[in-house]
């Protein structure tokens, strides 16, 4: 079929001759959904078009630890640019960050979320001026239109004057409290800073001299770490990561670049764990990563924990989805639907799948590479049995492999537990953890989690079979979940790494040793000997199977080189110079504890490879001495707290019930918050349960024995439990829901 | 800072003190970006509540392959259901399909894409009535409200009062040409089929008797295979995936659910690869599936291609992000921006990184599993060198482990060659491929693609480094990319499933060996001889390595098993009964011939295991033969058409001139379908280059020697080309960019 293409003013003809009236033609961008449709018109209503945007914004300066920090409230037009840079110059604040939800809730008790931040709620003078800078947009106060506002939340909006906007504010605080602003002229005097996405462009300017590395002009690639682990805990792991090559940052807030020197670390988790679970009769599968909205729904009361980080798809290309779809954060109500399709015979069961994939979480909390990212890779395995025993024992099962992937492959103790029925996952049964410690800041951290389900999700889904004893009907499957994620990476850093940077365990580093030329004289081909002992040396190890290299870089000093790999965490570096290879010797040095030891160099081979296995075994001896030692029970209330500041987990005679555990939480805080009132610290958490580990015999009886009293309610005490302030509030990143 | 919370009310209260006058509190769900803000007013204003907006649609009816298929039309309120299935049933058509770009160029020559389907801009009187079934929402006819309709393109909307929407259309074609269709009236009487999202619900219906499987009541569970490879071959490829347990429907169109079954054939391809590239020095990491606009942006020539398929994520839980974020459809400006900045001396090249991840392109035309899917798994590899010529080696370094993914583990035979200028990738210099066949069809289909992409990215996005030499200045990198998808699993299973099933050659086979116990008795415990023997003979053969599989379900007669393991492709089957043991034989069945041979059970492990190597031999050989066979040399213009009718690729001497290729493909479509004019078959596609093999020599010299013509434009011939009918008519999803 062809025919002629009709253009609009065919059709504006043909109408004319038909005498239909209409009104001009619009002209916007292509819609399909109503919304912006509508949206398009408005435009051309004139009651609307006098209706200005605002956006209220709040942010936390950067101050010393023994500082409390007074945040910056802004209510400026929606159009109107507010660089916080700029902001943060003119009160003379550092480093002005969006605030956290727990902030934003101090300043603002009725906000429900940070999209309910509103200048309207500010509770009233004196309580603002004290704790708090108001800044207003002045072409926004200064302006007659109607311009719309959320009240306290973001479910009402209201129009108001910019004047009207003004009084109001001025009413609830002190005289000249309200700061007005204009931002264009502040724009003017003090430009923002560059954004990261520009720096390639400043490339040009770059010159090379020797060494490159040495000179790069991006700060964060300075050689050596510029932060002490102990002083700026947080500084020095984003420091480590980015000079120790394991991440680098990306323009998307909350999502890294995983470099080879920490994905290799994944895959070799991954090698493994994968081939232990295939033991275990677990095969591996790929679902969609999109989740129909329906999809989500059906699990409404499970999701409504982390709906608020569903990142929804809207739009492909110019065109809008008949209906938004979610990108998974956990794979549940994907997966489960198929499995009530699949599942129809006892025959069927048991169904034990996995996948590796990554999930998306869009958190507003402050990003933490590894620790809490918008979108991290993990594995999420969901089984499902006939029987309740056969789902309990893998529980266990899979728990002790991930306590292995911890303990001998990233060299990181962990106690393995059960949490209590307030940390527990909500959706199961019960939850069995791994639980870490990061000794520099005294807190306990989550490692993997291994979910009994019960039969919570086997009735929501109906995945069901006729009993193998006819009369017994239909019975639901019992099943399980259970999530390791590239969190456990980050954990390996924080507990190995040290002031010169990253600290690899043999047995994950993409590079386990480095050979180094040392004693080198000027002039060409001089050296030439040693670079042939260098690569002589590589061969001998590669061929053993070790992970080597020789560094034979020109134009960088042996102690540059040094400095190089100490910082990248290699765990053993070889030197090799003229009056070693006389010696028929290398210098080893340990990166762990810097120990130095010369080696022959026969059979130099097997030397090492023991060698890199003694490293390995004596980095996690040292990690769980220094564990063990931080770890107190304690069975007296008076000295929870002072333990507490000392950077340790308690292990308390516990009665294991719910409100004793709110209790512990409330009473430990408020006590460390009057402790340290006068010297005006940060508050401090309280403790919570991290679990109650199965090894209950380590610590010993109970004291007072059959009438052991728990710590705080005074109840029997029913087990030692482990309790500790969190590195994260919500750590349940690895549970296959957040709370 | 404790503060009480502040209400709504106090807020208006405050309000009302200092006479601040407002209109009415406009309550709406939460929004941020304008548009929907606006869209939200819009609702409470008067001159639009009366605006109703519209929608188009254009669907393709199922017809035989003998006959054309008569689109239809349907015009109708955006509120309308109009349910495909209804209009079909009205019209007497079969499932009704969106129809494909191609078919609404044909109907509506003036829309420059689906977005841009629109009534008004038919072509008028008489062609409509003749080629078109046009249908008018009756609600929307008689309306007295103003709604909303595009001109010829989404970029022009008109309001137009219902009754003059019809007297528009009718004025276009003939009396009564256009169908006002009840749709309420019409779903009441027709209600459309229930989504497969119904599915699990349905369960409650089914009781369970033996053989399970056998009365799945989903029709697509059905034993054994609904059609046949040589009539329907689209219908044999999802019937046989599905029932194969390669994979299942999903419910968004586009994904699908890859099952262990093949998965894991992914993933032996993905060890056997990863190995090999990581001998060649290439190193995996993970970027992030999230770009920026402004990077995606940045490439904005090189995107135009697959724009229209990038995914959109606009929403994080409640709120809108400040700019919507693209999903990845490849990954070239989430990643060279990073090698920019990492690449800044000679000694940091060459860089040599791949991925293991999944990218999204909203297709719209009909998706095909593993061939053309919304979400694919590939891999995808980004070089950077400082010479072209080690740049060069490593495509073909890359080509020839393609080549052997395809041979060595598919048992897919396939031509390496280049791409003629015409269809290599536009943004590199050269492509390379390699090229597979479907005898089936007689289409040749693309395995995978090496791309040497010279300098053009390294320019665009400056990576660039100091010469070793200094006085030649900065240098930019040349690079490489390149990529293998699932597709090649679903090329597999075209090449070597039968009417009975799938067909899996050994080496991939996630089950290599099954054992099925035959000969059995009735009564309780009668066979455990033989299950024993059965267990044994796994025993044995898991022993050296093989992933074999005894069958001991109950109630399944050995028939049934056979039937079962058939469809699911497993190489070969042994079977074991008393006559067997007596013997100690089994009967040994290889799935791609039925080929039949008793096998003593002594040292039963290395004859199966040599067994299975020969049966991944010989599947390779009779696929290459076939391949061999339809691969015809052609000389002379008048055997083209006829050459490609009989199933064939066309090897000629050809010019390698662009507008010969496009004279080609036009030629020989028209000459096709001349032909087929009077048997008005479908249009056949026209002949398109496939590659220029590398290996010249296998097709012997020109006939006529250095004096050969061009078979199509007479001017002297270059090489021996490939040319031929594609199995997908964009072939390029392997490719970084689509075109």
């Amino acid at each position: 079929m062809s025919a002629q293409a009709v253009t609009d003013s065919v059709i504006l003809e043909r109408l004319k001759s038909l005498q239909i009236s209409h009104p001009d033609v619009i002209s916007h961008s292509p819609v399909k959904g109503s919304a912006e449709w509508a949206a398009e018109l408005s435009t051309t209503v004139p009651t609307l078009a006098s209706v200005g945007l605002t956006k209220t914004l709040l942010f936390k300066p950067k101050t010393a630890k023994t500082a409390t920090p007074t945040p910056v409230l802004v209510l400026a037009k929606d159009s109107t640019e507010t660089s916080s840079g700029a902001i943060g110059k003119l009160l003379e604040l550092k480093e002005l960050r969006l605030a956290s939800e727990d902030l934003i809730k101090s300043v603002l008790p009725s906000s429900a979320s940070k999209d309910d931040v509103s200048a309207l709620a500010l509770p009233a003078s004196p309580t603002i001026d004290e704790n708090i800078h108001l800044i207003l947009d002045q072409s926004l106060a200064q302006s007659q239109d109607q311009h719309a506002l959320h009240l306290t939340s973001s479910n009402t909006t209201i129009l108001l004057k910019g004047q009207d906007i003004k009084s109001y504010l001025d009413s609830i605080s002190k005289d000249n409290a309200v700061r007005l602003v204009d931002f264009a002229e502040l724009k003017a005097s003090a430009p923002a800073p560059s954004a990261p996405a520009a720096r390639p462009a400043a490339k040009e300017k770059k010159t090379e001299t020797k060494p490159a590395a040495a000179q790069e002009d991006d700060e964060k690639y300075n050689m050596a770490i510029k932060y002490k682990k102990d002083e700026d805990f947080s500084g020095w792991y984003t420091d480590v990561l980015i000079k120790g090559q394991m991440l680098d940052y990306y323009d998307i807030s909350g999502c890294y670049i995983l470099r080879p020197w920490s994905y290799s670390i994944w895959q070799t988790i991954q090698t493994w764990f994968d081939d232990e679970i295939k033991k275990l009769g677990v095969q591996d599968c790929y679902f969609p990563m999109f989740v129909s909205n329906a999809r989500l729904e059906k699990e409404k009361d499970h999701i409504e924990g982390f709906a608020p980080e569903v990142a929804w798809v809207t739009k492909a290309g110019k065109s809008d989805l008949e209906e938004p779809i979610a990108i998974r954060p956990t794979s549940e109500t994907v997966m489960y639907p198929y499995y009530a399709k699949w599942i129809n015979s006892h025959r069927d069961l048991p169904l034990k799948l996995n996948q590796w994939n990554s999930v998306v979480r869009w958190e507003f909390k402050n990003p933490q590479p590894f620790l809490r990212t918008r979108e991290f890779l993990w594995q999420e395995g969901h089984t499902a049995f006939l029987t309740k025993a056969e789902a309990a024992k893998e529980v266990m099962d899979i728990l002790e492999l991930y306590r292995k992937v911890y303990t001998d492959l990233l060299a990181v103790p962990v106690i393995p537990g059960k949490k209590s029925e307030n940390e527990k996952f909500a959706g199961g049964d019960y939850t069995t953890t791994v639980e870490g410690f990061i000794p520099t800041t005294g807190r306990g951290i989550q490692g993997a989690t291994s979910h009994h389900l019960g039969q919570n999700f086997s009735k929501m889904f109906d995945i069901s079979v006729e009993s193998p004893n006819k009369d017994e009907g239909r019975l639901l499957a019992y099943q399980n979940s259970w999530g390791l994620s590239t969190r456990s990476l980050g954990v390996m850093v924080m507990v190995h790494g040290d002031d010169q940077g990253l600290v690899l365990p043999p047995r994950v580093a993409l590079q386990q040793v480095v050979i180094v030329p040392v004693g080198l004289s000027k002039g060409e081909g001089k050296n030439q000997g040693i670079y042939d002992a260098c690569l002589n040396l590589e061969r001998e190890l590669v061929k053993v199977g070790i992970r080597a290299k020789a560094d034979l870089r020109e134009g960088y000093t042996p102690g540059w080189k040094f400095n190089d790999w100490e910082m990248r965490g290699v765990p053993l570096r070889l030197e090799l110079g003229p009056r070693d290879i006389a010696a028929n010797t290398t210098l080893a040095v340990r990166r762990y504890d810097n120990h130095k030891s010369p080696m022959p160099l026969s059979d130099i081979g097997n030397t090492v490879r023991l060698y890199l296995d003694e490293i390995q075994k004596s980095m996690l001896e040292k990690a769980q001495e220094k564990f063990d030692t931080c770890l107190k029970t304690v069975t007296n209330w008076d000295d929870v707290v002072p333990t507490l500041d000392a950077k340790n987990i308690l292990v308390l005679p516990w009665c294991e019930g719910s409100q004793c555990e709110d209790d512990i939480k409330e009473r430990s805080k408020s006590q460390a918050n009057k402790g340290q009132a006068e010297d005006n610290k940060a508050p401090s958490a309280g403790a919570k349960s991290l679990c109650i580990p199965f090894d209950q015999d380590r610590f010993g009886k109970f004291p007072e024995g059959e009438n052991q009293k728990c710590v705080q309610c005074g109840q029997k005490a029913k087990s030692w439990t482990m309790f500790g302030r969190r590195l994260l509030a919500d750590d349940l990143i690895d549970c296959l829901l957040l709370k």
